[in-house]
């Protein structure tokens, strides 16, 4: 029997929906990666008789409870009273930790509050854990059989403490953990069911690995999360697990791991010595923000020139003013006349361009909110995509943009076929 | 005694953290809004037994129960089947929700695969909730007491099945709630410890409205949460809340309720006739696909330069390049620089400009990562603001972005003084 753990999230902000508990769900990706059992994750508000019962419901269900939240300096912070109630302990003042808090306070150039002591308070035997982001320590207290561990709920204090302090100690407990492996596979332009087509073969309950799909941006994502005896033999089977899929599911696989479209298409320009510029009129940005976001991105991308009027287009992009009179500015020549446009006037490998009616008015029978084209205009060619997306205008030029992301890829990609993601196998 | 929830989410997806849980937050804020206190959230995996149990916990808890997730197709997906044991009673066939599956996969062009019957599979007396958006249907049912409701998973079906069908439902069910009125007050520049210093006067946890913080992207809000007797009460109460809240935290507030940065300097370029054109470099597109993200800013928005190479500043905007040469492209000339030349060559009434250093690597002892210079030039006047920023490339990025739009207001408020949002009373 593996080792078990419950998440509980504590705190009125959490339990009345003001904030989203992003929390539960990185301890819990966490923790099922160390081969740890997520039984549940409860959330409750700031109120110690709660809590403590809470608290004792998950240490008898569980091998180890990690808490977050109700740490803070004020009086609606009561976990670690609750905790003290659950594991029948006093709390008891922890003078390291005041010493931590106040000298926390001095460089900010300011004294610790009298409030602020409450911080050190620890249920007596508790082990504590350090909070090298902020004031408030945490700590880990006997419960029963149970390990009870509480962290603040500030996401960065809370994400430290347990990747340097909390999991090194679960790591450490002897009581046996899954050998876990995962290996991710991320895709876009192939809609979410035919995926699920293509794989579903993989995808049994029972399977190993355990194969998931996960859809947010309009990127598809496969987990794929194999359990062993060994590290090695985890890992072999979810590479094998990954590479099999790949296959199957073919060009439309852009990247593994923290990859992501944009730093794909980095990638891919750096390996080529290629540039980009490019004009943006739907999308308004979004592809340069995008673009931008990878670090050292300068070199091959020159220039975006966001052509929201008719007159940049004209004025900035040379775009014909008769074509735009003629066919509009949502149209296959504008599209194309725009790449080639910020092509030539920065002097660049790729020009990649965009015109489309993202809504929520603005369409016609003839071109409706959503219809987008995409050009891509290099020396020897131009070539214009015409895509219609459905959803709120956010979505429309989102998807748009990576869209036209993914259109520069697989552009890449051919100048050395199969120099994309390919199985390592 | 007001209404007590429980809000229930089931799925191995979310329990393993494979999905961050927004729609408990979302159900808990619409159910809170509503006057139902949530007692507390429970998140379950694909188990039909521990799904059963946490269903009779928290039946015995509350008046109503809120579940989502697990009414697919596949064998994984067992609620329908763990509700009925908790309420005793078998599954039966619903012919209408069958009508209703086989009718959406015609319209998309398919025959209803059977495994898909099963979405049509009721606990005996469930009152039916229509699925709008997609395939499977929810239902309330009886257990003991409580009203054990279960909708999709997926948010848009989910949000969707809640306001047209389940919150009448729990509107009209004979239990107290309490009348609640929320407002929100969203504010930008100021930070969080001296917003809280301002008005913690206001937040004591008894406090009527109940006053909360929340950071968001560098956005402060502050919710105001009143109760009364009657609604006018509550409404009276919490806009009360929010105007001496607003009095006290000044020019920093830019709106209330879903006001954006971006959609407030929108309706201010609107009401002043202004038009406005960017030149971006560190930024990279972000404000444009800020701006652009409000439907109808075409008239006001003319152009956006995203110049961030050197060569795209001199080519595009004008920008001599001895100045970029003598005191660097991070520097107050350049930023004042693009300001102008993008204001020149797009004929805008306002010419906005960003320059600095995203990092993470590019800095120096000078010139520190952070760095962003953020220019905004007028026919009458340029002025050029040093700015510091402190995160990852994204924050930076995005922090910086927000400053250059709340510059943008802070100078179109001064055009007319008292024309920013301004208390109602």
């Amino acid at each position: 029997m593996a080792m078990k753990a419950v998440i509980l999230s504590i705190g009125d902000e959490v339990l009345n929906g003001d904030i989203v508990d992003s929390n539960a769900a990185w301890l819990a990706e966490r923790l099922s990666e160390m081969g740890v059992e997520v039984v549940c994750h409860e959330t409750v508000g700031d109120c110690e008789e709660e809590a403590e019962e809470a608290i004792r419901r998950a240490a008898a269900r569980a091998h180890i409870v990690v808490g977050t939240g109700g740490l803070g300096p004020t009086e609606d912070d009561l976990t670690r009273h609750a905790v003290a109630r659950a594991a029948d302990v006093p709390l008891e003042l922890h003078e390291e930790s005041v010493a931590h808090i106040e000298e926390r306070f001095r460089r900010h150039g300011r004294t610790m509050p009298q409030r602020n002591r409450i911080q050190a308070m620890m249920p007596q035997g508790a082990t504590v854990l350090a909070n090298s982001q902020g004031t408030a320590p945490g700590f880990i207290v006997r419960c029963g059989a149970a390990h009870v561990a509480v962290m603040p709920g500030v996401p960065r204090e809370m994400k430290a403490m347990f990747d340097d302090l909390l999991a090194p100690f679960i790591a450490a407990l002897p009581i046996e953990r899954r050998t876990v492996c995962v290996e991710r596979l991320h895709l876009f332009g192939m809609p979410e069911s035919l995926v699920n087509e293509k794989i579903r073969h993989l995808m049994a309950r029972t399977a190993n690995p355990l194969v998931g799909l996960r859809v947010s941006g309009g990127v598809i994502s496969v987990k794929l999360a194999a359990s062993a005896h060994t590290a090695a033999e985890a890992s072999s089977l979810a590479q094998r697990g990954r590479d099999e899929a790949a296959r199957i599911l073919g060009d439309a696989v852009f990247g593994t791991g923290t990859d992501t479209l944009h730093s794909v298409v980095a990638a891919l320009l750096e390996r080529h010595g290629k540039t980009i510029a490019v004009a943006e009129s739907c999308t308004g940005g979004l592809i340069g923000a995008f673009l931008t976001a990878v670090p050292g991105i300068s070199s091959f991308f020159l220039e975006d020139c966001v052509t929201y009027s008719n007159e940049a287009k004209v004025g900035l992009l040379g775009v014909p003013r008769e074509i735009i009179e003629k066919v509009g500015a949502v149209s296959e020549d504008v599209a194309a006349a725009m790449a080639n446009g910020v092509r030539q006037r920065a002097g660049a490998d790729i020009g990649l361009s965009t015109t489309g009616i993202a809504g929520p008015t603005g369409g016609s029978p003839d071109k409706p909110v959503g219809l987008v084209y995409v050009g891509l205009a290099t020396a020897q060619d131009t070539a214009v995509s015409r895509l219609k997306f459905v959803g709120t205008r956010e979505v429309i030029r989102d998807r748009a943009a990576k869209a036209a992301l993914n259109i520069v890829r697989l552009h890449l990609q051919t100048i050395a076929p199969g120099d994309g993601w390919h199985p390592s196998a």
